[in-house]
């Protein structure tokens, strides 16, 4: 039923690499299973920013090894009687706080997850702090659960989490990236047969890839995340459009 | 007596992330021990800055596997005539420059440290360069260290350091994080009866973590470093009080 | 002939760390070789920038062990009919787009490598988007080869380079790092008889290492690229001298 753990465990955090926060966290997780291979999936969240976060959760389903254990801290309640999940899908497992960062495990309605809370007195974890929870409670289980000592479901019981991000009603950018691509909500399906997307007041016409346009050029195309994405070869098309995150998009006909 | 090696060799240093220099550091080390664990401490220390990279090194005690190895250069008098130093302390090894980076393992006066010279001659070791000694000298040693190919007490002589960054006077903010949260030199334990402190001319109440306050109010608590902190629920006590490390700190009356 | 594989990979990109590219790539692998070890190089190669991504993959030529995998992706022209390379060159192998950031390896002429066309449908590779061949194509290829799934010949037939880097006329300045210094492409040897070197106006003394100068002063020395650099004691000697990549800079007589 759930798959044998890989032994690889990937953080994502809004911790930044300033800090040492990140590296102490992986010593709490070494300390738990000395052999684990573990991956930064992305420290540089925005502090605190559930949306980008919750995205980056969903844009790893299926890319790593079946049983890689996914721990994810955008944490702003931690300390309070927020509950910790540990959640099987998609063939591997994800730990993280019920605030709404591990919803994309569970949306669109009808993707299949088991959700635990994670007992943290059953499994002898008494926290050290009231602020880092990602040392002190989700690295040991990381640790534990990837290295084999518990299995998923000794972590805790069946929980109906608490806290789903809203989903969106309409179609909208969702994440700008570092090269200024525009990443939108619009699936790659409805957009094989449309001319493009209306972004910004400007209708932008669909291609396969940036070098299929002249330099300076917009282009709408199917991005790596499977969804429709907006850029400008050779620029920023965020700082072109000058458009942000939450900017509606539409298709436009074929 | 010493403990044996965990295999896993953490990195702090002041190269920053955007030069290749970390990763060839860790050639020199796989090149030395091919299996070992790297982990990344922290390489956003600011150039050159011995209070900040101390401050980390503290940090670390007691967070890592017994035995592993901790690589730490922030190292201004590179190539100069500064011994290198490698520390038995805490159940782990350190390696860096004797310019008072590593003196948190010896203070506060007490702690127990077996501090000796690295002896390159001996050990065979000729730097190719005079700049960059972290690659040079401490990378292989650490491999060595962490390998097993030299025990700790073959790495040279027992030596007195000759550089320990000055104690403070009285409590201070000695670090800002990525969340703007203002890390003291205060100690858990005076603070437990304390109502809170005073910092940048406010009175700051005691709580046991944000989500204790409304969002806005600043609140003090011991932080995951186990000394006082001062941070604002959901936003920046650093820029809210307009302070910086070094601004002083005093505890409250019950 | 070919070197036995490491079971090392270094990723070098243009990335950045603040999207989940790099971990995503790093998945791809794990799933092609889950027990791989992975070293980041640097990500933060700006976007786009092929000369300084090409003066980062020469500055890693032996600087890692035999049979070390080196995956290269800044790739503007991902998508479109550029070939991607494999490279067997200095004891290790490199993986990347055929646009000039391969270059060091067989620059200056003379230098020997074995460069292959790697053949994506021959080897059963069906790239899932346009815009992601490091994730989709790189990635696995080098596990493969890391893994000794597949050898190095099997890659793909030989194959001319079509695109190399113009050589630099004069000597400049390649590289300004993160501590303000002046990278230049003048060798060691013709330094050392040189009593400095004349950069931005001023003549700048030769010495052995920072701490040879008093504190502010500027000087000039062989770094750990093996190249001459400027820098400041204690300061930016980009600063100081409000210089970039690409200054011309000359030898100083004896």
């Amino acid at each position: 039923m759930h798959p044998r753990p890989s032994g690889i465990v990937t953080l994502l955090t809004d911790f930044g690499l300033a800090d040492p926060y990140v590296g102490i966290l992986k010593g709490a997780l070494l300390r738990a299973a000395p052999k684990v291979t573990m991956v930064d999936l992305c420290h540089d969240v925005p502090p605190h920013d559930l949306v980008t976060g919750a995205f980056f959760v969903g844009a790893t389903i299926g890319r790593f090894p079946s049983g890689t254990v996914h721990v994810a801290v955008v944490d702003p309640g931690v300390g309070t009687a927020r509950a910790l999940l540990a959640v099987a899908a998609h063939d591997n497992y994800w730990l993280g706080p019920d605030n709404g960062l591990l919803s994309p495990l569970w949306q669109p309605e009808g993707r299949e997850a088991d959700v635990r809370q994670i007992d943290v007195d059953h499994l002898g974890l008494r926290p050290e702090s009231r602020t880092f929870h990602g040392r002190d409670l989700l690295a040991p289980v990381a640790g534990w659960l990837a290295g084999g000592r518990f299995g998923f479901s000794a972590l805790g019981p069946r929980f109906a989490p608490q806290q789903t991000l809203p989903a969106q009603a309409t179609p909208r950018v969702v994440h700008v990236d570092r090269f200024g691509n525009l990443i939108t909500s619009l699936r790659a399906e409805p957009f094989a047969t449309a001319g493009g997307v209306r972004l910004g007041g400007r209708s932008i016409p669909r291609h396969g890839t940036y070098g299929d346009v002249p330099p300076g050029s917009l282009l709408a195309y199917v991005g790596s995340f499977g969804l429709v994405e907006v850029a400008q070869h050779g620029g920023s098309a965020a700082r072109s459009l000058d458009l942000a995150r939450g900017a509606p998009v539409e298709l436009l006909g074929p």
